[in-house]
């Protein structure tokens, strides 16, 4: 089992390689708690992933290192393994699923491992890791059920305790429960004072739902934006150390996961990966008791695809009011276009894009329908477009 | 005249105010040089101007304090100038040109100020401001050519220094040139060794053209995606002081820019104005000789509008290859859409939208324009479904 000596000798190994990040105060977030951010989404590869696998790397004998590692991840793990496995000199060796984002197969390759894509899903990339460690005894990394890797992470307990003796509670993001099992362990064997909650997706609630039943559960879907922490089954270890260790375990959904990473965004200008965001949507939404309490949440990791990004902020910002598409059933004559047009930009309303169509089935036809997606300041803004366009006599259909 | 006393008075008075913002590596920008950077877009307010608006309030006299200050700004200056009045415990009033962002008037009005909407652009409120200043007698709270908000901005300069002391190059960012002005004196005047660089927009490039021309120079137009340091005269103040302590300003175009805020969220997890990035765009793109030194660039401010933010993505995105739009010339009959969607698809392209058009007067008569928005991984993988489709016959038009 773990020792609290162990994490200790995982903090003054990764001296000098994991950055401390650092905690930043985010007071309008949930303005009924003290909310602060403990930032491994700037941590070295963009997440808390390199403090567990370099040090389990690190921990390992000649003769292991001789014969290199392997790990399977589409994520922040594959790329903690191949910087870990290249700073202490060895070789790695990471299965990645055929599908997986360029930019983090590239990743991985510019840290320094050999990958190897693997046709099919995750579990076919697991499997022919399974395969090649056996045939040719390469040491397999597990991304967390592994006592030296959820040492590694417990080096955030340790620095949270550090940087802030006066914290209340933990807030930390659970996937298969590596990390909370680290950090858990060194807040709860230091100061039990301290609460320690736990942040599942309600998409992937695999470790929720295996300490309601007090034992292990095994989902067969799992689906969430925080891709980082969709994982099936927890860890045998990582299952028991929750439930000896951590105080709550809730679950957040993607709109609230979404609506997180935004407010990330726009109160402490930092990105979040959805994984990331997790501990701070259960503060947002009030999903924990910390009302009144110093609470610090683990911003695990900052690596999400752009594309995805911009989706996310996209959706937010329609929830806030800040963009909208008016459809306008027009009569199909010269002139509507720029009247309508000119009305809503002399309600300070910016014209992003127009889409006119005069075939749709459902209008007159003489008449088409337009649509005009607008750059709003809130709904009030927005209402007040409506029924200047409406009061123009333009028929608005929504 | 600035005595480097004042800006070690003003890190003591802004101690436990404003936040010393972590210096972070960011190797990925410029391979060949060693990037850091200060990060006061972390900074309280979202950007460093808390720092000079606060000392200087904190510096007014008794009787000064009770008449209350008044500023004139549409963004950081003003949240600056309203948590420092708030927090002395005095009136503060804030002109904003009516057009301003509602999140930016919002954000005013929560730290404590009055706000006073002008109709017009930022000249009309700088008057109006001017004309409130002189009746009733509020102290001016300049942006940029005050030597006490100069001296809080230099604060910025000590910390760098003691942050990292084998710092050997600064590149900071230049609207007016109150930030560069309190950097460069703080850091020539403790280490004169080390290089001070300062960066403009070349859509607002009138400390670049005033230095170069050896006098003040005013632009009757600036235009640039940097809209917080779209300056049209720098100070006199400000002027001296970068003639005599800065070493070299450049300018960097708004791609420039946008390139460097997406790096920035990308690699660095972080956000920045576009202000903010210049620094970083320098730096990216060669435009200092910083190969080999250690470079410190200073991300000033973090304030980006979230519609902003999602166009420089997607422009950015385009631009690195991950997302195209596919313009296809089809015979109009059952089938091609499809035909066309399931290519696109096979080749791991991720549709994200379609537009359709039949009536497009360039197109045979009998046939219609698909324009389908797709996820691609880079200007390879677009290659590669416009060799599939064109492999099938498909006309695609670009």
């Amino acid at each position: 089992m773990l020792e609290i000596s162990e994490i200790f000798n995982a903090a003054a190994v990764l001296k000098g390689v994991a950055r401390k990040t650092a905690i930043i105060p985010a007071p309008k977030l949930n303005p009924e708690a003290e909310i602060f951010l403990k930032t491994e989404n700037l941590q070295l590869t963009g997440s808390f992933k390199l403090r567990g696998a370099y040090y389990k790397i690190s921990q390992l004998t000649d003769e292991e290192k001789a014969r290199g590692v392997i790990a399977c991840s589409a994520g922040n793990h594959a790329q903690g393994v191949a910087l870990g496995a290249t700073h202490n000199g060895i070789k790695s060796l990471i299965c990645l699923p055929a599908g997986a984002p360029l930019s983090k197969i590239e990743a991985t390759r510019n840290y320094g491992a050999e990958v190897c894509l693997v046709p099919g899903v995750y579990d076919d990339a697991y499997a022919h890791a399974m395969e090649l460690q056996q045939k040719h005894g390469y040491c397999f990394v597990h991304p967390f059920d592994d006592p030296k890797v959820i040492a590694g992470q417990g080096t955030i307990g340790l620095e949270i305790l550090e940087q802030m003796p006066d914290v209340e509670a933990v807030i930390v993001p659970i996937g298969g429960g590596g990390l909370i099992s680290g950090v858990a362990y060194a807040i709860k064997t230091l100061r039990p004072d301290v609460k320690v909650y736990g942040v599942q997706s309600s998409g992937a609630p695999s470790m929720a739902e295996s300490l309601k039943e007090g034992k292990l559960c095994h989902l067969n879907d799992v689906s969430t934006i925080a891709d980082g922490i969709a994982v099936k089954e927890p860890g045998i270890n990582t299952f028991e150390m929750c439930n000896k260790y951590v105080d709550e375990v809730v679950t957040v959904t993607d709109d609230e996961i979404a609506a997180a990473i935004l407010a990330l965004i726009e109160q402490q200008k930092l990105v979040a990966e959805g994984a990331g965001a997790v501990a701070v949507a259960a503060a947002m939404f009030n999903r924990l008791p910390v009302k009144g309490k110093k609470t610090v949440c683990l911003v695990s990791g900052g690596n999400i695809d752009v594309n995805t990004l911009s989706r996310v902020i996209t959706r937010g910002m329609a929830k806030s009011g800040r963009n909208f598409t008016f459809t306008v059933d027009l009569a199909d004559k010269p002139g509507q276009l720029s009247g309508v047009c000119s009305a809503v930009g002399e309600r300070g309303g910016n014209i992003i894009s127009v889409s006119h169509d005069r075939i749709n089935t459902s209008t007159a036809i003489n008449g088409c329908i337009i649509r005009l997606e607008v750059e709003t300041r809130d709904a009030g803004h927005i209402d007040d477009i409506r029924q200047t366009l409406l009061g123009l006599g333009y028929k608005v259909l929504n």
